[in-house]
This record gives structure tokens, sequence and C-alpha cells, in this order.
């Protein structure tokens, strides 16, 4: 019976414990933070979502952030480039149309590996892609694999109304602001962070 | 002895348990989702964390989105208006004091109230509130109270280095847009966001 209660107890301290280490074991660990290239590459892959920024066609060009999910390629295979999935009915696939510039902002601080660190603290790393927010072709090849890179991390997206036009819009990046620790913003060009290989 | 092992593994249980819903424990109940001020108010209060964007000096206007830290005020007294602790070391500080166009983006998903929507989904809540980022007069009562208001909820903060110039600034609110159900954006007034009384 003392047996049968220890491991009863034992089978609920996993499952009470399993919620706090849960998403952490869903993170991979962290590159080292002065390998720039790989560590931008894995803050753009773990994160899932983070705010992409347009000028505002309504409020005369201000510029307006708001809460999107993107991908760049199914898990562990990620491409660097962000993939969203954006409707019209929304003021920021409306702004990019008219006016490509924009921007993707993401956090470490939700994939919960800043341990104790301020969200705005330089320990826990952010990153800033910027440039032209475009929309792909609805049949080409880059869409097709955007849709798959997308509809893997969001299945929820699959079932999103046909009738809100939902496409594919890809962020061609030309500037990275990355700051993973002390010392002020890494240097990283376009073409290291895309040429790395995870 | 039985009795013993049964105890101890109860409190293993919480231990682990309390690591999974502590993060909830933290946030106020959500408001009622037709209730607009009020849920409007309660994700600015209840986040510490968005992403603040102005327009770039160094990249020609773009858009630039920032991981800021924030605070409306102390906690259970928020006032809707978002403070800051910004450097110019850093180029949000810097281009909102050329140009003072801003917004503030923020999500409920890190909240964890969003249950297993998908960050995008309108069930998960999302607020931008644009204005004009400005800089407050470092006597003056408001930047007392603004600094309270960010140390209270970001401890870190008050040890940041002096040299480094940090001052407050806020965001004057001039444009809500915040989506917390199906159907668009909740039409809600600056005046009735301010004027909610938590």
């Amino acid at each position: 019976m003392k047996t049968k209660v220890f491991y009863c107890c034992l089978v609920l301290f996993f499952l009470g414990f399993q919620g706090y280490v849960g998403a952490r074991l869903l993170v991979e660990s962290k590159p080292d933070r002065d390998d720039t290239a790989a560590y931008a590459r894995w803050l753009v892959s773990q994160n899932s979502w983070g705010i992409l920024t347009t000028l505002s066609i309504e409020l005369e060009g201000s510029p307006f952030g708001n809460v999107v999910s993107f991908s760049d390629g199914v898990p562990g295979k990620g491409t660097g480039v962000p993939y969203f999935y954006l409707t019209t009915l929304d003021p920021t696939a409306r702004n990019a149309l008219k006016d490509h510039r924009s921007s993707l902002a993401i956090s470490e601080y939700p994939l919960g590996t800043c341990s104790n660190a301020d969200p705005e603290s330089p320990v826990c790393a952010k990153i800033t892609l910027t440039g032209r927010l475009v929309l792909l072709e609805a049949n080409s090849k880059e869409a097709e694999f955007a849709r798959t890179a997308l509809f893997t991390k969001h299945p929820e997206m699959k079932g999103w109304p046909k009738g809100h036009d939902f496409q594919v819009f890809k962020l061609e990046i030309e500037d990275i602001f990355m700051i993973n620790w002390f010392g002020g913003p890494k240097p990283l060009t376009v073409d290291q962070y895309l040429k790395y290989k995870m």
C-alpha cells in the first residue's frame, strides 16, 4: 500500500512539474551569445509570434504595430525568412500593399529562457528585422512552402474563414538589429543571417 | 509512515503544480469581452512589456519596432498611460525625439489567458495604442509618478547604469485599436479608455 501511495504521488508530482518545464522543453537550447548569426536565427525560428509594424494609412503615416503569428519554416528547418498569413480586413496588410516598409520585432522573453532578466534588459535578447513586407503570388512555389511552414506551426490557420481572403506575405529583410548581451546591437549582415546553416 | 509519505508527495505535487499555475495566479481575471474599456485597461495594466514603434532615422523612415518594458502605474492602480525608461543609446528614444509618432503593441498571449488560441486569433486579444512618444521633464511630478510605476513593476531598472542616461517617456495616446473577439476592432475612444475606473 505504501508503495502504491508513493507511486501515485510521484505521478501527481510529474503531472504538475511537467506544466512548469513543458514550454521550456519545446525550446531548443540557446546558441552561444557570441555566435551572432546562430543566435538571431534561433530567436526567429523558436518564436511563433511577434509585432509586425507598417506605416498606417488611416493614422497619417504613424508606425502601426500589430500582433501577428509567423513561421520561417517547419520546426528544425527554419530559413530565417518570416512568412505571415494576413487578411486585408486588417490594417497591416492594407498598409503593406500601399507602402512595403515594415519591421518584425521579436523578444526572447516569451520563450522563458531569460531567467530573471527584465524584458528590456540586454541580457534578454531581442531582434528587429526591417525590410519590405510583400504579398506572395498565391500559386507560387514559395507561397506553397510558406503555407506549409505556417500551418505546421499554427494549425489553427488552416481553418480560418475562406471569405476573409487570407494571403501569404513575407518580409524581405534589409536590416537586422539584435541585442543579446551588454554592449549594444551586435553587427550582423542580412547575408550572414540568411546563409547560416541551422 | 504511509501518512508521512502521502503528505511528502502532496507537497511535491504542489511545488510542481505551482510552476504551471504560478504565472496565471499573478494575472487578474479577465473582464467581460464586451466591456471594451475594461478589457483594454486590463490588457495594458497586466502586461509588463510590448513593442514600441517609432519612425527610424537610420533606416529612412521605416517603422522600427523595439522590445521595451513599460508600466501604467503600480499594480492594481493602472492609469492606462504607458510610461517607459529609455536611453538615447537606443534608436527608439533617438527616433522619438526627432518625430514623436509612435505606437505600443501588446498581446494577451504572454499572459497565458488565451487558452489554446493562436497568438493571431481574434480570440487572443491584442491592443495597439498609437500617439506621441514624449520625454518627461526629469523633475516633474509626472516623471516621479512614472519612475515609481516603472520601478515597482521592473525593479531591475533602478540599477541600470547611470551613465546610460535613462529617461522617462510616455505615450500620449491618440488612437486605440483593440481586437478581443471575432468581428473586427472594437470601437473605443481615448476618452472612454482613460476615464475607465479600475
